[in-house]
């Protein structure tokens, strides 16, 4: 089960409930629309012999109508498919009611695309509370900086979603001291937690789990494979490692190893490990991608994944399942951590002097053959 | 290498420049615009000592002002990052300059999230074009006909991009019916195919690839794996495969198996055809999924494939890097498809009625060891 739970000192336990805002576009124009592409105000106005300003009060200020009037032109409304112009509205509310998301280049590291599957539940999320999600290219950290600069200045979006969080981020610097509204997929590390809006996932929390599990499996020598490099992401999660070999009273000397977040790094440094004369017969890793390269290593050497070691992985993408055996994983419970950002950005366009809030969420461990044989 | 090739009477070998419009976001604002987040067209007047209205002039009509004037104008607003306000020129110009894009849930189908790698090519040719992405969620065809309404009616965007175009695709007869601009990743199957703007990859050639590869590697019986129920671009895949089986003199009789677009079906029906008295000893599939299934039915009939078999797949996602052996797949040029795609909404949008415009490009064999043993 994923949980939420406090950040500091935000009690927030669970969180079920729906944003309460209407759902966006779930109600299909009535037939007989077809020609023009666009109904406009003017088309609903002849339609019911009214002025266009009759239809602006029907939409705007229904109660200035007679109930008579407002049902006729609501009717019209209804049949055309008629909806007010955005760039219209935008204009009016100063507000274009939209999301700015940087899209990443694919790389291996991305074990297959968990930033997709979370830029699908922050679509949803958004959608919900009646925002749209523009999606900006960057391949560098300098280069979003300069494109969220240049879409916010147009007012093209009012808040920006990052991701992927570095260590000093120079995305989360910028952000605040232009006083861009932004809520991060991932804690600001290296900047103090408490002053930005962030939602991340527990990855300290998660290699406890994995340890745990191992544990339970018998394992008792757990190596750790990491990346190489500062990351505030793969420092969480090997000081979950640590924690919990030291709450086993295992030994974690010589046991970790790091390098980039390749399949090769995760070959080389488990089966260099595992050629030692006592090697370890445990691997959790700071990702599917490394994890995958400690299977190929395991087999090389006539090891059966499950059986004589357990290897588990981070992130449970398409890479997880695709190889066999199966790799256990951590999931990310990306749903709630897209519904949890929407909401806090929502807050934040709310009221700009609101107490930063943050939401660290649990993941889940998923099971599979590479730690227990079926 | 990929090219791009006529389809119809559509002359257009290759395609390499850049379409002719100016980077967007690349220039960043210069210092000591904190403080103050979106700069306005009052502020770059009140800097200048000037009116809102020469400001207007310096952006709109520059020929209205001395050359000093405009000058100084024109340094304040690089000083100052001034944008003007997309709102207002959407307003005005009555173009949102945003293409939507239809987010689906992931799904192991998905093979490691070919859509993201495509989506992020598509922002990056619309990002130079100066023009957004929307991402819209939509779990069904039917829904994203819903969303497609909804956000065109607001002026949201000014066309849209679908993907994964299906036999009879209720949403091409919509988007035909309201006159709405698109362009279909994907041919109108069943529909007329020179009456819509699309661009789509050669399935079919790029089936007579891997059949051509594999006899080349010797082998003579090659069985294709398919999907079930109707599908355009399932079909193409295969009739590639008779072709290229007949050309080259190869039965093709009690060959062919079909099944839904998962891991099990490849490993099923490779199964199944390995376990006859002549077994193929070949395999091109409709999918990474469905081949890395036949991968998993050969290693265990203690088949080594690249040596006693071959297995190609379609994508070339991170799937057909991620399995051991490698999977020898197709790769999609969704680099060109977008940059296509991107080309031809702008022509769409430039001019209505211009004759629709189709482009169909190849995809590359991409050789790892499930064909060719290291």
């Amino acid at each position: 089960m994923t949980v939420a739970f406090p950040a500091h000192q935000n009690e927030r336990m669970g969180f079920t409930d729906q944003p309460s805002v209407p759902p966006r576009g779930r109600r299909p124009a009535a037939e007989g629309t077809s020609g023009s592409p666009r109904p406009t105000m003017a088309m609903v106005a002849a339609r019911v012999g009214v002025s266009k300003q009759t239809v602006h009060y029907a939409l705007n200020s229904p109660d200035r109508l007679s109930p008579t009037t407002l049902r006729r032109v609501l009717k019209a409304v209804d049949e055309l498919g008629y909806r007010p112009n955005q760039a219209a509205r935008s204009l009016r509310t100063q507000s274009p009611r939209a999301v700015g998301f940087r899209l990443l280049p694919t790389t291996e590291g991305q074990s297959g695309g968990v930033w997709a599957s979370y830029l699908y539940e922050l679509s949803v999320a958004a959608h919900r509370a009646d925002h749209a999600v523009y999606c900006h290219p960057a391949a560098t950290d300098e280069e979003e900086i300069q494109v969220i600069q240049e879409i916010f200045s147009t007012n093209t979006v009012d808040c920006f979603v990052i991701t992927s969080t570095q260590d000093h981020d120079p995305r989360i610097t910028f952000l605040r001291e232009r006083g861009i509204p932004f809520v991060s997929f991932g804690r600001p590390w290296g900047h103090p937690m408490s002053d930005t809006w962030w939602v991340d996932v527990d990855g300290a929390a998660g290699m406890e789990q994995a340890v745990d599990h191992l544990a339970e499996c018998g394992h008792r020598r757990i190596a750790y494979l990491g990346w190489d490099g500062p990351s505030g992401f793969g420092d969480d999660r090997e000081s979950g490692w640590r924690r919990a070999m030291r709450s086993h009273g295992f030994s974690t000397r010589d046991l970790a190893a790091r390098g980039p977040d390749e399949i090769s790094t995760g070959r080389e440094l488990a089966g260099r490990l595992l050629d030692r004369k006592t090697p370890p017969t445990g691997f959790v890793c700071v990702s599917d991608t490394i994890a995958i390269g400690a299977l190929r290593a395991c087999r090389e050497r006539g090891l059966a994944a499950g059986r004589d070691v357990g290897v588990v992985g981070f992130d449970d993408s398409v890479g997880a399942h695709f190889v066999d055996p199966g790799l256990t994983s951590l999931a990310q419970p990306l749903e709630l951590v897209a519904r949890h950002t929407m909401r806090l950005l929502l807050d934040r366009l709310k009221d700009p002097n609101a107490k930063a809030e943050q939401v660290l969420l649990r993941p889940t461990l998923v099971v599979r053959e590479s730690t227990v044989p079926l």
